[in-house]
């Protein structure tokens, strides 16, 4: 007999099937005993007689039964005459906690225990909505031209000029784990005017915070040909679109089982300058925070619950942060020299993107690093490609985990990040 | 007016439109000179009078024109009546070496000066075919119910016990980026059932081969619920035909401009066991390879040659390489116990996919950690899918990079890599 999947049941109604997955959890009442069967595609009852009841939860099964219509059961079906005793794998182990509604270990414990602790629906969930998030960014960007790369994590300069990076032992030399495909998307640009990334990047954050991680999946875009940076927030809304799109679409059992309202991402996201949402800050707050470099989290909320208020929008594009605070290649307001060709998006109250136009003469990287003491002969292969032509550019960055966080509501941006890395944790 | 793209100028004959791009090459002949304008989306000519002629190749212009049709020309339309002068960015840079059939320099010059020499359309076209192979690898699985998943790149533990390894400095202790997902997509399985992941791997490669990076794109798959290692096969095929399907079907531009003919993936790929190859090769060849423990690059070439001609097979599986030389966590072969149940898959004579069933027991793993004498200390997160369930499984890796190398007829896999890294190359 071939073995069918869970979510196959309900074309086998009145059939004798073959199932197989872990025991997820036993229920003995006082006639009848259920086992719950678990596997990639949702949860089975069937019902046992006592001899099954020895079968330890996570055990592995393999199990024959009659598929039989029931009010009670969840999803209405359940197995009956299942073969007996299952056909099972020896195990050890005796205990697992991820029967329940939701897992109630303290979040160390859960991450310590990941490879159990994941198995838990919920979990499992949270792993689709990542799937389909980063799915939706590739699709809404592949249609709009942009071809996928893969640039190298072990490279010769710290991209930013040297803070919060990871050393690594290059064959004897010294080399570093890229803090951000910055410098390659640019490149890139040069070559295909429209590039898109998803993979890790590295942060040696010296500080443990609910939204820093050691390292994280960056979902990363740049583009050539633009007008200003508010072309790059055009790309920017409709990569979230589709990244909102792809969780609607391929992660709607998980959407329901979190019980989640997804985000509408507006036509026209909101916009607000740096300089207008310090005033704004003050009237909402009454902090003092006009002239402040950047935002600190509790104004980004207010500034999320703002939007949320006043334009019905979860999320807000900030503009024009000050050039103070921002890196070598970032690009002028072309009005405001002090501010930036740049934003961030919040979303829900999180910065959970950053971008901008960027440089593209060489003779303004050439002044650009100069001004911040740094050599140009580290950056010499990528200065090449503004010693050639280079079109007005941007793009931006979107930090996965984040944006996960986000839709379900974590507090802390590990309960949304597979195997997370911070300063105490680099296990499992 | 809207800058289009110059693949949509078949659109447009007879009206005025504007295109932007990189000054590709200029051609003066005796009474008419054309420069030839390259974007993201190809080639177009264009018919200028003097002016134009100081245009530096690389220079970033913009112009208006009319299209106009003219047999003569590449793609048959060109650009008569431009906007003069074109409207460009100041550049620097006064010679190129994009514009030929193909590149002339050696691969060292190639790979120093990649920020330009990518924008020749026959390296840009390799781009297009690692983002069509990737896509369809992903498609492919995404089909069979496959997840995917991001992994760690930091982990605590040297996967296969500690060779070929790069540390990272890690906040003062010892850390290590990862030599393939192996031991987080096996744990996943546990979870998921079925996962992928397409992501950077490292490895310490002391030699400098034509084959052989420090740093790769990894298309990894591992699958729950198997019979043995033939059931991971049938999977590999799918995931190799998907991506085959992806290149022919996403960058047939870039397949016509570099004349290639894909290959045709059979139902059914031939498989040969490792004990009868080594026969085979000791009648094709001469040598003697009976009792080796692994096959020689010459060797697996001649096997190649063989699958082609006995078989009309661009691929070739080898089965059953002998335990010896396979890493702890791999599943013996039932009938023969010294031979394993893996496989490597050879595309034109080339390994381009390692696979095989790995243990799925916690006591079996516990002995092959002991036969080793590796402690299971550092497994202990691993080892703890294995102490609560684990069904049997399996799952296969494969190099993106050498992949598309056999597709081109690549000799060096460095032809094929963005950005490569080996012993003596970290830049750009």
């Amino acid at each position: 007999m071939q073995r069918i999947h869970i979510s196959r049941l309900p074309e086998h109604v009145g059939e004798r099937v073959e199932l197989a997955g872990w025991i997820h959890a036993r229920r003995a009442l006082s006639r009848v005993t259920f086992v719950v069967l678990r596997d990639a595609t949702g949860l089975a009852q069937i019902v046992v007689d006592e001899a099954a009841v020895e079968l330890q939860p996570e055990t592995v099964v393999d199990v024959e039964g009659d598929v039989v219509a029931s009010e009670q059961a969840p999803g209405g079906l359940e197995l009956h005459a299942p073969s007996s005793p299952f056909s099972r794998l020896p195990q050890g182990r005796r205990r697992s906690s991820c029967a329940g509604r939701s897992l109630k270990e303290q979040l160390p414990t859960i991450l310590d225990h990941a490879a159990v602790a994941l198995r838990h629906p919920r979990e499992r969930a949270k792993l689709e909505l990542a799937a389909a998030t980063i799915d939706g960014f590739r699709s809404a960007l592949d249609g709009l031209g942009f071809t996928e790369i893969q640039t190298p994590k072990l490279v010769a300069t710290a991209t930013e000029g040297g803070a919060n990076v990871f050393p690594v032992d290059y064959f004897g030399r010294a080399a570093y784990l890229a803090q951000s495909p910055q410098l390659y998307k640019q490149i890139m640009v040069g070559v295909l005017e429209r590039v898109y990334e998803t993979g890790p990047v590295f942060r040696a954050e010296p500080h443990e915070t609910a939204r820093h991680l050691a390292e994280y999946v960056s979902l990363d875009a740049e583009v050539g040909f633009v007008e200003d940076h508010r072309t790059v927030m055009g790309f920017a809304r409709e990569a979230v679109a589709g990244m909102v799109d792809g969780v609607r679409m391929r992660a709607a059992a998980a959407v329901d089982l979190l019980e989640l309202e997804l985000p509408e991402v507006p036509d026209q996201i909101p916009v607000v300058h740096f300089a207008d949402a310090q005033e704004l800050l003050e009237e909402l707050t009454g902090d003092a925070v006009v002239g402040e470099l950047d935002l600190a989290p509790a104004h980004e909320r207010a500034l999320g619950e703002w939007a949320a208020h006043e334009h019905g929008s979860d999320f807000l594009f900030v503009e024009g942060y000050p050039m103070a605070k921002r890196p070598f290649y970032t690009h002028r307001d072309r009005a405001t020299p002090a501010f930036s060709a740049s934003f961030d998006l919040l979303f829900r109250g999180l910065e959970s993107m950053t971008g901008g136009q960027r440089l593209h003469l060489y003779g303004d990287y050439v002044a650009a690093l100069a001004a911040r003491g740094l050599s140009p002969e580290p950056f010499a292969g990528y200065l090449e490609a503004f010693r050639f032509g280079m079109p007005p550019h941007g793009g931006f960055a979107i930090g996965l985990e984040r944006f996960v966080a986000r839709l379900v509501g974590a507090s802390n941006v590990r309960e949304t990040t597979l195997f997370p890395r911070d300063r105490s944790r680099l296990a499992p």
